[in-house]
């Protein structure tokens, strides 16, 4: 029985918005510009670019209106912005977003710390956003993040059946398709699997992305698992920037460059070009200076030929 | 379908030798008795305490001896030394070890740099180890070790039916198991599913181990991929030491505690204590003062819960 991995697989860039919010200070809108236009020359076709949240929340994000149109500018590039409430998915509107995501928390307890508002009143607010959406005439996609699906730091345990229950309303309430996050780093494989297996059975291919953080290094692992179920789109930062603020010195998001030489070292194609990968997060490290970066593939670079020819003779 | 998972892994570790023989400095024999001494208290049951080769080579092994004839106190410890050689075999049958690792390299030219002898002129090694061992009287196992069996910094490409065909002269020589090593970080899940799944249908249960570095932060994914062939041994190191000297900076074996916490986080139970690994890692690491140590849990500390109830409702 082969591995059963899927031939192609998209690695979608989030450390300009979840990267860059945890961060203390804010980057000049040329330098994010700048990261864009090169994520895009290195092959990604996918990036979130900000977060349209109050300015006086998150000034690190203030700028996302402006990334917006920018990134719109690039060729093929589908141009992802986080919104928290319909004054952010208006203004996504407006903008020209082409996929807006909408965090909901499993965990009641981090849903009312962050968000101030329940898991189900969340998921009354997608059904105003899809009306506003279709108003509009907007052709925007709706994702629908299921956050704190494998645990929460506040809360401890999270049921899967209240993850699953929680999707499928998103689902009901007018997403147009759902991802599952690991917010604080608490998945394993087998939980990974497990979930996504059984969220696939509920939603088919309308469940489009896993979203792992690396906190206790099991992100690519997780990744692993998760693309065994045949989920085949991965959030990733590049450098793995981000991080949970409630545990210091933790690392972040999968490390986008570790996660499509994995993938591709696999021979599932990402478009995505690792060297080019390298050589920005080399740039963003100098332009970043004490902003602490994760990853390996950096350190050691790429193996002088990445062999996919793996005929085993029998 | 489940992922397929054996209900307990073995993690051996191997810090004390593959770790320690590639630092500059030699640790103090009392401070490698105490590592054994404190990871037996954590619930190791099978480590690799020391190499028998010529102190002129690597004086940081010199009191391997001592170590062994140590660890031969500590009830229930399998005690493992490498061997290179028939003398380094007689060695280690002299102090008592329980298992002797003979490494055999499958790229042809770093078996010549390394071990000044071809694949097959190791295997015919073993067998004189082999015979040596059987006049002895000795109840000693003998594992063969396939190294760069997923590529070589030095030769490139490593034809997998080789590896299988060196596999299998091993076992045909008298080597009572053997194992299969990533040992300059170039495998990915893909290559190991198929490499072991291919070389447990040539050697069954006599396939014992696997034994990955975390060059490109793939180990614990790799881990994976071996684990749902049914590998259940895996050789690790505390605090990831050790690392490939060709390549500076890059980190070595797999951590044994974040291998530890995967496997029991997914409910594979290894018998360890995942909380004294870190406080025996932690004590190393003041001990050790600059050598660089890896990893990802210790930043990041166990989750308040491992929770492995993942039970979902259908």
């Amino acid at each position: 029985m082969p591995l059963v991995l899927p031939s192609s697989a998209i690695v979608r860039e989030v450390g300009l918005r979840d990267g860059l919010q945890s961060l203390p200070r804010t980057l000049p809108t040329e330098l994010k510009q700048r990261w864009i236009r090169a994520a895009h020359d290195a092959g990604q076709r996918e990036i979130e670019v900000g977060s349209f949240v109050p300015a006086r929340l998150l000034p690190q994000m203030a700028d996302t209106g402006a990334l917006v149109a920018y990134a719109r500018t690039l060729p093929g590039l589908s141009v992802s912005v986080l919104v928290p409430n319909e004054q952010g998915a208006e203004r996504a509107l407006d903008a020209g977003a082409h996929l807006m995501l909408v965090p909901l928390s499993a965990s009641h307890a981090h849903s009312l710390a962050n968000l101030r508002k329940t898991p189900d009143e969340v998921v009354a607010m997608v059904g105003q956003i899809r009306a506003r959406r279709d108003a509009s005439g907007s052709r925007a996609l709706i994702e629908g993040g299921v956050g704190t699906a494998f645990g929460c730091t506040l809360q401890g345990r999270v049921a899967p059946g209240e993850v699953l229950r929680l999707m499928q309303a998103l689902l009901d309430a007018g997403a147009d398709r759902v991802s599952l996050a690991d917010t604080v780093g608490q998945a394993n494989p087998a939980s990974v699997y497990r979930l996504f297996e059984s969220a696939r059975a509920i939603a088919g291919d309308r469940l489009c992305c896993a979203h792992f953080h690396d906190t206790r290094g099991l992100a690519l692992a997780n990744a692993l698992a998760a693309l065994q179920t045949g989920v085949n789109r991965f959030d990733a930062s590049l450098g793995g920037i981000g991080g949970c603020p409630y545990a210091p010195g933790a690392s972040g998001n999968a490390a986008t460059e570790d996660l499509v030489h994995m993938l591709q070292s696999m021979g599932v194609a990402t478009g995505q070009d690792t060297a080019a990968l390298l050589a920005l997060r080399a740039e963003l490290q100098s332009r970043l200076g004490d902003t602490p970066m994760h990853g390996s593939l950096w350190r050691a670079g790429l193996p002088r030929r990445i062999d996919t020819d793996l005929e085993i003779p029998t």
